[in-house]
């Protein structure tokens, strides 16, 4: 049993990882500032008696080091983050506040409290235009999306406090990844346009962008894989699906959930966004020699996305 | 001719720097806080027309903005950093501002007044402990210092902002550099060791380590050719010299240059201080095909460093 700080806990993939923590007996603390989590993904947990919550930011620097003091940890998964990469094109510092700052603020509070053991979600979004099955000994990193470089920037101080002050770390690099408790991203962007006009569907790009989707169950599986089963002082691993979704596929099945019939059109050019990265994918070698393989294809991953957001808004399913 | 800001410009490398682009014919304005830059250093520069000299604090934005308003740049050399490596291992903050806020304060600054050009002054420490030969695709990133966590945030912002605002970027690394204008380090803390007892030297570690020191006027050389003949969105070469000197020969010749018969007694352990590389060297085979050699090998240049400021201090030749 661990005692266990997640920050970010409150959302999307935080709150899985939260019910996956205590469904395996483990004590668990959230800290959310609930700007992009909510507390009704905490539905759950907040029935389980080895559960805590706690509202507030993790740059207060008064408050982060209370939440230390009274919580023992010896564990933290480290969640928080800017997750709407496209944001920080107009404003860098949506990015280097809410994902490396927070990064920052979270190993200083471990070094003065000693907690030396940390889970980070990091992100394919380090390799940056690498191109396809790089691994995880990749060089250069040269991200091309400010969230990219502040996971990159993140994943450069772990390893200085890791040997500065004897912590351990998990580093776990996601996908795209998504299902319940999703809070936007294209399929999400979809929807909303659809529902304004359901009779034609404007996608950003050409709709070849390829991507592997991973859904979330799974991601929460492999992270907790990663931390209970290697031992190094910097555990680093890929994760995600070998299988991969187009947006073009993604429109179609939006299209198809919703049960319209609209004309999709494409605006060109082959990125939706500045720092859009348009064809990735990246070995799994290392994290499917631990035994890992995710149940759940991108494709379906996708449809249980659309799925769970029409039935939420009480439009089909 | 360029227009030039170079931050951190009155420090020991910064101020190399103005000197040469200013005899190559530029317009060079030095911003420096004077926290580790030196108005002597800057003796030469200030006695040409073409050179300016700001004294400011690169975090103070508004401050900042006024000089790029001013200053109409198309190029930054951003040298500004801490530069003592040991010193962040207790305060980690040193190098989280100096080193990486730095860096991420002048890139707003850029982006905010159209100034595409950025030259990069990183540090072999981003390698961590890769061992040797490595060249600058090695991957993965691990930096054991703050300092190298600092850097290598900082090249991944650089990357970032290159993507996202159309800047160019050319990315020198740097192995250990020494010369004249220096204003710390080993042979500093040798000298003053035996200032204070001539009869006995104590050295950190066992003398083993070994490094290659590269001259500040080969390194300033290399700088500024990589800046002139490469022209990629981002370019990156390992700056070196393949010559390595250990840190008993460091110690040595500081005794022969101060006429000393001193006895070297060693603490033990193969390094100085945590995040010290205690056996480092990595491939200029990309540096070298620009064609640059430097002039000066790593005993050399040690050699030079000592006399520098034994003569500055007035205690020999």
């Amino acid at each position: 049993m661990s005692k266990i700080l997640i920050t970010g806990g409150a959302g999307f993939i935080g709150s899985h990882l939260a019910d996956k923590l205590l469904e395996d007996g483990h004590q668990v603390t959230v800290l959310d500032n609930l700007s992009l989590g909510r507390l009704s993904n905490l539905e759950k947990a907040l029935q389980n008696p080895e559960f805590k919550f706690i509202e507030g930011d993790i740059l207060d620097k008064q408050f982060l080091c209370k939440v230390f003091e009274d919580g023992d940890f010896d564990t933290v998964f480290h969640m928080a983050a800017n997750s709407d990469i496209a944001k920080s094109h107009r404003n860098p510092d949506v990015d280097f506040d809410n994902t490396l700052s927070t990064t920052y603020s979270v190993l200083l509070a471990m070094k003065d409290y000693g907690v030396k053991n940390i889970v980070f979600a990091s992100t394919s979004a380090i390799y940056g235009e690498a191109g396809v099955s790089v691994d995880e000994n990749y060089g250069p990193l040269f991200p091309i999306s400010h969230y990219g470089a502040s996971k990159l920037a993140s994943e450069a101080y772990i390893s200085s406090f890791c040997e500065n002050y004897g912590f351990k770390a998990w580093i776990t690099r996601f996908p795209n990844v998504v299902g319940e408790r999703a809070t936007h991203g294209a399929i999400y962007d979809f929807i909303n346009k659809l529902k304004k006009n359901p009779k034609e569907l404007e996608v950003l790009g050409d709709g070849t962008q390829i991507k592997p989707y991973l859904y979330v169950k799974d991601l929460v599986e492999a992270i907790i894989l990663v931390w209970t089963t290697t031992d190094e002082k910097i555990n680093y691993y890929n994760l995600g699906v070998e299988t991969r979704t187009t947006v073009k596929e993604m429109a179609e099945m939006v299209i198809e959930e919703m049960g319209l019939e609209a004309e999709i059109k494409y605006t060109g050019g082959n990125r939706g966004w500045v720092g859009d990265v348009p064809d990735f994918s990246y070995s799994l070698d290392k994290i499917h020699k631990l035994g890992w393989n995710p149940r759940v294809s991108s494709n379906e991953a996708v449809r249980k996305s659309i799925r769970y957001i029409l039935d939420k808004d009480g439009v089909l399913v």
